[in-house]
């Protein structure tokens, strides 16, 4: 565990705990809308960090509030971060906070690392209601703790009405590599097989639905979710044979098969018909012209495993929760090196790019 | 080091500098402002990531373009993240692109840590120029290069104009603990001596007048520098007596002491006469009604450490390039817990507070 407390001697702890009573007792937030003073690194930075942050997040590595928390670790270490600025903040299925949480533990478990502690860091904007910030970090911090991965260390930071965006959130994360042979997106072989953990587009058209703009309604959910315990069990199971992980967020599973293809120097091709899609997002996809493989996803992830360890995967990711709808959806190739193709459902075949354009902007 | 490659198989590494090489020839920035589609994760963010970021954080751990960095390391870690929103995006003497670097090397060395690696998130505005992007990338790339630690992972999004304010960067750090006995902000004794490692309020100062709000003129340059060497020369010369190190940004000298007051449970007395101050900060602070000690540092340290080793602390601190106008400062008391108290030149003693308000938003 990454806040274990083995090495902090009792008497230490104990000035811990008795430090963040005298903090919860000093400091006490009365606004009700984040203020420039809530930024100053000042008194209005702790009562907003009493009143908001260090209750929900409350861990012993983070409790010491000083600037940098602690871990105990050796190894090969991951580490990653990434930005969120999805809008709306709120949609089906989950919020920028769990979002946050869910996409740094993805990046680390697809280094094939067990995620050890995240980093928190908000730029948050003058007037955004402090009841809606505490909602967002609430979710944050549960779905945190429902992956057993504590947020160490933070940050907040606020800037002027108008010059942000309610709340942006960044989080970086530590892993233990964990996966006993190296993977990565230049590893994929010719002969190995693709496989996807569930349905893809689903993330991408419940956030689109959710601003309220394209005139359809659909009832799809997003399917962010912490993928570390998937890995775990697909590299328990066939370690040695998985030779790239990557979860495809933006960009969708096109953009992802072509980074594998161009940094792996191979082809890649797909059996359309076997590409896990959820109905209804066939369905508003068709309604305006966007292709579910170039759709972010936050809960699912692409694994490139050896032909003979491609069945035993498949069962494994069925197996678990998160991979019921696992697939076996393509094939990789040494020629033509960089390129992936679609097999469609009518027999034909064609060149599937990367995404080109936005076509759903602030999806992360 | 953080990008050691001694791990990785040759062959390895020759695939990932073809894929290198794959990528700088399929990818070409040709946009000279930053759009909505440079957010995509499609393929305008490569062109991004290629026309900009790639060449200037060139490294080996980075170079992979995976999810994840990695880095090689073993022992107590230390891990730290900030955003930076300053205002105005380059100052005299430094950018958000340096002290985003400076700024996260100096948490992790404020927990006794050796800095391994660092993760750069970029939140940029959609309308932004690159050419100006490149500038404050470089600056960063710099920066990290000469203090000799490499930006091993990072992230890209877009906003829409108006949702930002040209860049906003979130940087995080990975350090390996160095110091010989536990360093925090809860570990001050009655006795413990406090330093400080150079003039105060110079950054903080320099942005302000930067912004050109205020009608003074004053030659002020931001100290922002990056503090782990001056700190390992610290706990290599007397390390089991350093109690605290704490950087006094936001808030200034006077919040970070009564933090530590706060969670040490001790009083601090302070020297205001043995506290240095550039006579142009002093000028520029008087005019303006604002106190020194309230004001940013982003090159300064305070320590707090036992009595026997004060004068060879201090020392050694003038013995370094970063430290030359170091003094000890003050004293540490048993009583009264949680204050903080400065004898003023005329003799007078007040209570120091913490800052209240915000005078100075968005120095950082």
């Amino acid at each position: 565990m990454a806040h274990e407390t083995g090495t902090i001697p009792e008497a230490v702890l104990e000035k811990i705990a008795r430090a963040r009573e005298i903090r919860r007792r000093r400091f006490a937030l009365r606004d009700t809308h984040v203020t420039m003073s809530h930024g100053s690194g000042g008194k209005a930075t702790h009562n907003l960090v009493e009143g908001v942050f260090a209750p929900s997040f409350s861990n012993p590595a983070l409790d010491r509030m000083d600037d940098a928390g602690l871990l105990e670790a050796a190894g090969t270490l991951a580490f990653t971060t990434d930005s969120y600025v999805v809008s709306p903040l709120v949609f089906p299925g989950g919020d920028i906070g769990c979002l946050a949480v869910h996409g740094t533990i993805n990046d680390l478990a697809m280094a094939g690392a067990w995620p050890l502690g995240l980093s928190a860091a908000f730029i948050l904007e003058e007037g955004y209601p402090v009841a809606d910030l505490q909602a967002l970090v609430d979710s944050m911090a549960a779905a945190a703790r429902a992956a057993g991965v504590p947020v160490v260390t933070g940050d907040t930071k606020v800037v002027p009405q108008g010059h942000g965006d309610g709340v942006y959130i960044t989080t970086a994360g530590i892993g233990r590599v964990i996966a006993p042979a190296p993977v990565g997106q230049h590893l994929a072989r010719p002969g190995d097989r693709v496989l996807v953990s569930g349905q893809v587009g689903n993330h991408g058209v419940a956030v689109m639905l959710a601003r309220g703009e394209v005139g359809v309604e659909a009832s799809v959910t997003s399917d962010t979710a912490p993928l570390h315990t998937l890995v775990r069990a697909l590299l328990e199971a066939v370690g040695p044979a998985v030779h790239c992980l990557k979860d495809p967020t933006r960009g969708g599973v096109a953009t992802t098969l072509n980074e594998i293809a161009l940094a792996s120097e191979v082809a890649i091709a797909l059996e359309e018909r076997a590409i896990p899609v959820h109905p209804a997002v066939t369905g508003v996809c068709e309604l305006l012209g966007l292709d579910p493989l170039t759709i972010a996803n936050e809960g699912k992830l692409l694994a490139v495993v050896a032909p003979e360890a491609a069945a035993r995967a498949l069962e494994v990711l069925r197996a678990h929760p998160l991979g019921r709808d696992a697939a076996i959806i393509g094939e990789v190739a040494a020629e033509p090196a960089g390129m992936v193709f679609l097999r469609t459902d009518i027999g034909g075949t064609r060149v599937l790019d990367m995404l080109v354009g936005d076509p759903l902007p602030r999806i992360c």
